[in-house]
């Protein structure tokens, strides 16, 4: 399955070879894993299987002067580990595909594959399989992701219903924050100035380069049986809300003063940040007013936030601390536009 | 887990709402299908799951002056469905990952995903998810396929053993004729002249453009309990076969004269398509000898020949009509190269 970077490595065999070692400590699910034509797995008898793919492309999702190549590896990971934790599933097997241009150096593509497997070691992910190629120019990378869930029991965003509270996990715009700050330090090395990397930015930094999938948490909220609804924010919450509420059929009122945004930003920059920065990777989720007192303020140290109300009504309103109400626009970070 | 191509569609919602439509008629294993984080599956208790990716570039794996999107679509999905062939599987579910350039029209994404489509309804295949962006060059795909087989009846490359004989399905080199002829239609075209589509030429084409992966085929080979190994010729015999007997730490010797080439070309010529040629999807497996006369010499129409034999030594050889022996060069098709 996996064709060669023979202008990196020597050959395809030499290339599986290094990945099967990279990649060892084979599960007992895992049948056949890198090497023959397609991956074998066994999934539980009383499990869905969750499937979940994402891209991420050089100039689109990272850039080569920004990002190193454990960061690039990590986050191509991590985006596909927050759609399994956002159904409330544990996630298991991975198919990494990329293409690589020919004037990357060995060394990148080591530290990037460092970094995918990495992360899988800590959510005991097996890479078993994917494809690459060798390209002209931008490096592109495709993971997909199988997971398993309880039958029937995977948590979607299509279940939340009137008087449903919101809550988000964390803090929001903490990955925009890092990405501004990754971007400042670049025009600094630029004009030969040094940044200094003081306590709420490198946290921001990591939060950007080194994201952390809420799988635990959605397993949690999963079993505990406590949401009604349930999807990752990935592209902002302004954008993701709405988009939970589309597929509920419901509307939301959302209290600007309630979102945590990142720490030592002026309050409405925090709040632009926190709706509209993207890739935070926390989860997003609904609960009917009669579990609400089971929600606990804190899950193993990370803060669930009640952010609001859903509402029949199909807008989503942001109330402001001076009463003001207007609809949320959906201003997340967008690809496309950007 | 789709975000928009916006240049292209309005907005994500049309896009995945096209798509859906495109997708229609979702099988009840299909629990979730696109429009949340995750698709959500069900597979049979008593099977093993195949995973497969394969990625397919612009530039690489096609150009766009001699693939029509459709085929680009088709030939995507079916380099994954000859994974699961290989496997003697069934495929089920299908994730669509593409880079789209902005300069692309919409016409050519609709060709491109009715190439998917057409082929994944043909198979009985749900596309139930993936990712797309927007880039500014070459177009990316990458199509990951789910399959199931029977627990531990999954055919792998590695069971070829001294003495099994050496088969393969339909005739080899068809596609890189086809290709050819693409070629030289284009250049043809270039310089105003105007090629002809005789029998051969057009079932050539076909060959190249619209490649039958042999599921049907894979599957009756696994009920049968057959062969002892197989695998699918992606990148030509030559690279292949050498790939099945080190995967199954033997060797093997084949006659030249029994390979199946492409019609209406001088023996040598058709030896070297057949086994440097690539992308044929046919399929390559050993059947032990005291199974042997149950190999029917056809199946629903398609010709199952014997080529050779495995060996205990780590050789692969190629003996021609002339009785010379030589080493077979695996010089099958190589993306790294081209």
């Amino acid at each position: 399955m996996y064709t060669t970077p023979e202008m990196i490595f020597q050959s395809e065999g030499q290339f599986v070879r290094w990945l099967q070692t990279l990649s060892a400590g084979k599960s007992p699910q895992v049948r056949l894993g890198i090497g023959d034509d397609a991956a074998l797995v066994r999934v539980g008898r009383d499990r869905d299987l969750i499937l979940t793919a994402d891209l991420s492309i050089e100039g689109v999702h990272f850039t080569a002067d920004l990002h190193p190549a454990r960061s690039v590896g990590h986050r191509a990971l991590a985006r596909s580990l927050s759609d399994i934790a956002a159904m409330g599933g544990v996630p298991r097997f991975a198919l990494v595909s990329v293409a690589f241009p020919r004037a990357l150096s060995r060394r990148w593509i080591e530290e990037f594959y460092r970094g995918i497997l990495d992360l899988a070691a800590c959510f005991r992910v097996q890479v078993i399989g994917g494809d690459t190629s060798i390209v002209r120019r931008t490096v592109m990378i495709d993971v997909t992701l199988a997971g398993e869930v309880l039958r029937g029991r995977g948590l979607l965003r299509s279940g939340a219903r009137p008087g449903d509270q919101i809550f988000v996990s964390g803090s929001l715009g903490c990955s925009a924050q890092g990405l501004e700050i990754l971007k400042s330090q670049a025009r600094a090395r630029k004009s030969g100035r040094h940044g200094t990397q003081a306590g709420p930015e490198s946290s921001a930094l990591k939060s950007h380069l080194y994201p952390e999938p809420r799988c635990e948490l959605g397993r949690w909220l999963q079993n505990s049986g406590l949401p009604s609804a349930m999807m990752d924010i990935s592209d902002g919450l302004s954008t993701d809300l709405i988009r939970l509420c589309e597929a509920s059929g419901v509307g939301a009122t959302v209290l600007a003063d309630y979102i945590p945004g990142p720490p030592g930003k002026l309050p409405e920059r925090a709040l632009e940040l926190a709706l509209n920065g993207g890739e935070d990777y926390e989860l997003l989720f609904t609960v009917p007013k009669q579990r609400l007192t089971k929600v606990p303020a804190l899950h193993r140290g990370l803060p669930l936030r009640c952010i609001g109300q859903i509402r029949r009504a199909h807008e989503v309103l942001l109330v402001r601390n001076d009463g003001s109400r207007s609809p949320l626009a959906s201003a997340g970070y967008d690809h496309f536009s950007k």
